[in-house]
């Protein structure tokens, strides 16, 4: 087959494939043979079915793509170059994976126009794309009226034998399908590899029976190269009752007489092909060009495919001016949930607590907070980890989640904290909701990885932890936090608030939902708390500003020692004080539910609240005190937790673990010495 | 039927039942559903089929027995205390979930005697169940003789719906099933219900069609109360030429009038009946018995039963006596094993680096060093998540174990990082062998959870993390480790390890291979490190201590500041030191490559290494700053990262997050101005 010959979708195919290596090859690193491989159902995806438009990268109806192996990046780049997406000119694949270009090494959210989704981290993509279908889902549900489908588009994913090794997947996949996401069409690059050889080191599961066990539709296509199959595959994805997952088995670096076909370090799956192995797959394809070529009639050939995208978008936009003029109000909403905002008067039920009132766990505050917003915030979506009523995050203003009722807001992720985590970061990108997703803080562990992945992304997701310390009691070492609040407060971009009572609570859900660029956790208690003097007037500025004097010296004296402490401890340091005052010693003390907010504020603000010139500083948190040395400073003392606590009736625990008044007296006066 | 005409088989059924709900009640905390539904399954397969020993709990062969639904433990308590196990007498069981008991609200693994792992992380019973199978057939395979079957047992598991939808046991079944781990058989306790209610919320896949995806043999049971049918199951399972899942459909809370077959809180699960729920329940089971009693019939019975595990026990010692005769060096091979020593010389060939050697990555040094190591360690066992020649993790002296070839020692986990931490574990409980797994440093996050529970039970587990900072360059923020350094070190009871070089790497594994009580985390490079001037002198001590001068002031001289780095970044110091000097700056550059073991020292110690009056401090790490305030003092500085990273080459990022000789010379500068 010569050049002249070939059809223009196989000219297209080894478009994308040459210009993967040519990348690949310049910058010395990447993955050529996930590309040559997948090229050709990229293009049949991305040419007969994909809607979206480079004109208008930010279409809210465009299709979603999910390059779930994001180590494949150079596969979406050239897609997105010959499609004609601004930031990705052919100077930008010339700098791929270099300082500063718009094509790094995996692919990135909000850095590439084009990329929706940063992936990499293998599972993610996939479960992000879960998170994308029940997104679309209930926005479908929510906006769409007789003759106007404003929200109507599939979500596509491309993802390896890796994503689906990866537990995520399996949990993702099985909500998935319990959902009936039966627009979300996952293409399965299926190449007998992986990084260590060969895929049956380690893999030998029958993926199409697994698929089907959660209740997948699977489809099999057994040439990798063959458009039509492809097509076919497609399309009959499209018109299922459940999400899809086709198998397209494939060779890896398909093309490379040298490397194709193969595992391990000898074959393409991790590095460039080298520049003769490069010359010898060029000579496969039949490639005679220079390097970065694209020939005349593929360009003209995407040009077509482009104009195609740009006029859906054009045609999605005059209905929506329909949809206005129809349904006034709906319309306002669409446009301010999808623009990422809160609708006006979304706070104004959030309540305040006053001191009188019955002491109340911060989790049982929280569930307040959230149904006094949640009718005033029809974005508002979420729900948690099998744990509804322990975290208390049930809506009871609207119903459940499910098939047949999608327009619903209270989400059942199941006992998968890692996909809700996953798929929360995907509703986000998917836009419309403002997604929230509960379990134990202990838990928070296993949806790291997804707070990491929300972080880097700028997703303002919020994650309601309850539980937060050995008050936990009975359920003992494998249940009680201890390392977690130092373990989420070292990540970057993550906004960690631990309020000390209901007031601290309600104002950190506001931080929490004005939050625009970055995921907020809340850690909230079992136990109850009483309300605190002073929080109802001063909480709204100290959850802001991450830390304020909650409780301080007499007027006029100069603390002797500063007590600084967080949520359920910010009632001990109080306590302590009074203690303290009653022994002519007068102490401030500092409740700092945010020490990552608190850090973000000028050198004033902080000086102010913890002075400079009192050394004698105690921190309490009935935590690991990793991290806290800051505070507490070369002469201060830390009253935390080094071992993984015990079973036994909350106070029993807290009383043994020395989180009492008289140990705290005992450890200020020490200080003072 | 009244009580009398009860088969014995159904009064010890009932007797488990009633001490569960009997301790629940007592303790006012608990989840009574799980015990009273799933009571005839444990029952039968305690009876009929575990091999144990309450005479010898920790007898290498026993059978195996992992309860991954944990909050379950009281039917686990029951048993124990049933077949005279001395920690659960009847005053344990009635210490239920309170301080000091032997009975705590989860089960702990080397807390009480007869529990073989900690469970209650929902997920993690089930994959440490994989990993004690695997160590089972590779001892079987390595210890075994014609007519010595010293490791001959099963692993059996009683697990739930949650730890189902965890990802991480459709990873570790996917592997159990690759590997053909026959002699691991999974009682699935059904009962359609989870905490927020009815399990069909969040979970309708059909899991026999999963498993058997997965490659598994899968048998059900329609009634959870009918022995006969459980019998033939297990009896089934025990000659399947696969792990074999048996899904028991169950009624939660069996026997309750008013809550068996409920979820939500309104069910069994979580709480406990209550006192007139529990007077009907055991109405129900004609039940009229004062609390926590135990009928003279049933106690004869676990009597007889206790006798014939404690015979089997015997009898193994004999055999094993008649082993040692035959087989006298692989006996005693066999015993250094399973007491968790390693055999003398066994570190005698870890190399020592010379500075003339060319620049080594500490993952290339950590290769070099394990298959020096391996000869000598027969016990030696691991591999990693599908990143074998990434992480330098393969053993040369030995081939894959795979089916068929089980005797040998380089594991493929496959890119399951979370199973393949969790397995570590379940090897570590096992006994007689030294688990290691790698995968990327970045991705410890997927496995912290199990990180987690190996520093609990305290098991000497190995993780090789590569790949350790922004060095990795090109694959990007996704790939790189920022917080992930802060995030393990604020970890309890888990040795971090970053080595400078090739002799702080190869005293690393010295030090974890030693290690019997905690799991030990070594951090390697993916680049290039020179031998450092000193290390192959100091490193051993260095290593043990956490921290020491690597590089100070000249003889007699204070010196003005004090640098304090770790890894890749130590070289950097060292190189400022002499830029320093230079201008007549003299410093002290100290490795702290354990901070840790570094605490874990005196204070004479502590302050020989950082001089406390030198308060000019600089830490250099590339990672988060998060927890260094420790060391820098309120004084000092630290040259740390906190943003995710780009993607570039190493080189090119590490210059401008500013790890260059000039800008460290200018932040100690600034330090004494």
């Amino acid at each position: 087959m010569t050049t002249a010959s070939r059809t223009i979708d196989q000219l297209s195919i080894d478009t994308i494939r040459t210009l993967s290596i040519d990348a690949i090859e310049k910058a010395k690193s990447g993955h050529p043979g996930m590309p040559m491989g997948a090229a050709p159902m990229a293009y049949e995806l991305w040419a007969r079915f994909m809607n979206h438009s480079s004109a208008n990268p930010t279409w809210v109806n465009r299709d979603r793509f999910v390059l779930s192996a994001g180590h494949g990046s150079m596969l979406l780049y050239s897609l997105l170059h010959l499609f004609g997406y601004e930031d990705t000119p052919m100077e930008q694949l010339k700098q791929f994976r270099q300082w500063g270009s718009k094509t790094p090494g995996h692919p990135e959210f909000g850095h590439t126009a084009g990329v929706d989704a940063t992936t990499g981290p293998l599972g993610q993509g996939f479960a992000m794309a879960v998170g994308m279908a029940m997104a679309e889902a209930h926005t479908a549900a929510v906006y769409n009226r007789d003759g106007y489908n404003v929200i109507d588009h599939y979500t596509y994913v491309i993802c390896g034998d890796g994503d689906l090794m990866e537990g995520i997947s399996g949990e993702a996949a099985s909500l998935a399908a319990h959902l009936k996401l039966n627009k979300l069409v996952v293409l399965y690059d299926s190449n007998d590899i992986s990084l260590d050889g060969d895929l049956n080191l380690a893999f030998s599961e029958n993926v199409e029976t697994r698929f089907k066990g959660y209740g997948w539709n699977v489809i099999r296509v057994n040439d990798g190269n063959d458009l039509a199959e492809i097509n076919k595959a497609i399309a009959a994805a499209k018109n299922s009752d459940a999400p899809t997952l086709i198998e397209v088995k494939t060779v890896i670096g398909y093309g490379s007489p040298n490397k194709q076909g193969k595992g391990g370090h000898a074959g393409p799956h991790g590095s460039p092909l080298g520049g003769d192995e490069a010359k010898l797959t060029k000579a496969f394809y039949e490639w005679p060009h220079e390097e970065f070529h694209v020939p005349e009639a593929v360009a003209a050939n995407f040009a077509e495919l482009k104009a195609k995208g740009d006029a859906a978008a054009a045609a999605w936009k005059e209905l929506f001016a329909k949809y206005r003029d129809a349904h006034p109000a709906l319309a306002a909403q669409f446009e301010t949930a999808f623009a990422g905002e809160n609708p006006a008067g979304w706070d104004a039920a959030i309540p305040t607590f006053d001191t009188s009132e019955k002491p109340m766990a911060t989790r049982a505050a929280s569930g307040k907070v959230i149904n006094a917003i949640s009718p005033n915030l029809p974005t508002f979506f979420g729900g948690s980890a099998d744990l509804e009523s322990s975290t208390n995050t049930h809506l009871n203003d609207t119903g459940k989640f499910q098939p047949g009722s999608y327009a619903e807001r209270n989400v059942y992720f199941g006992v998968r904290e890692f996909a809700m985590g996953a798929a929360m970061n995907g509703m986000a990108l998917h836009g419309g909701v403002k997604a929230f997703g509960g379990t134990f803080f202990v838990f928070s562990d296993y949806l790291r990885p997804a707070i990491r992945l929300a972080a880097i992304q700028k997703l303002p997701v919020v994650y309601v932890f309850t539980h937060d310390s050995i008050a936990v009691g009975e359920d003992g070492p494998t249940h009680e936090p201890i390392e977690q609040l130092a373990a989420i407060r070292s990540m970057i971009d993550v906004t960690v608030i631990r309020p000390a009572d209901a007031n601290e609570t309600a104002e950190a859900w506001r931080y929490a939902l004005s939050s625009k660029d970055r995921p907020v956790a809340l850690i909230l208690t079992r136990q109850n708390l009483p309300v605190l003097a002073g929080t109802a007037e001063n909480a709204r500025d100290g959850i802001a500003r991450g830390a304020y004097v909650i409780a301080d010296a007499p007027a006029g004296a100069k603390p002797a020692a500063q007590i600084i402490a967080t949520g359920s401890e910010v009632q001990l340091a109080v306590d302590a004080q009074k203690a303290l005052a009653l022994e002519g010693i007068h102490v401030r003390v500092v409740s700092m539910p945010s020490m990552d907010r608190f850090e973000a504020q000028d050198k004033a603000y902080r000086q102010s609240v913890i002075l400079p010139d009192v050394k004698a500083r105690l921190v309490i948190e009935m935590a690991s005190p990793f991290g806290w040395h800051k505070y507490a400073g070369d002469e201060g003392d830390i009253l935390g937790i080094s071992t993984y606590g015990a079973s036994a009736p909350g106070p029993k625990v807290i009383e043994e673990y020395g989180f009492t008044v008289p140990n705290v007296v005992a450890k200020v006066k020490a200080l003072l010495k």
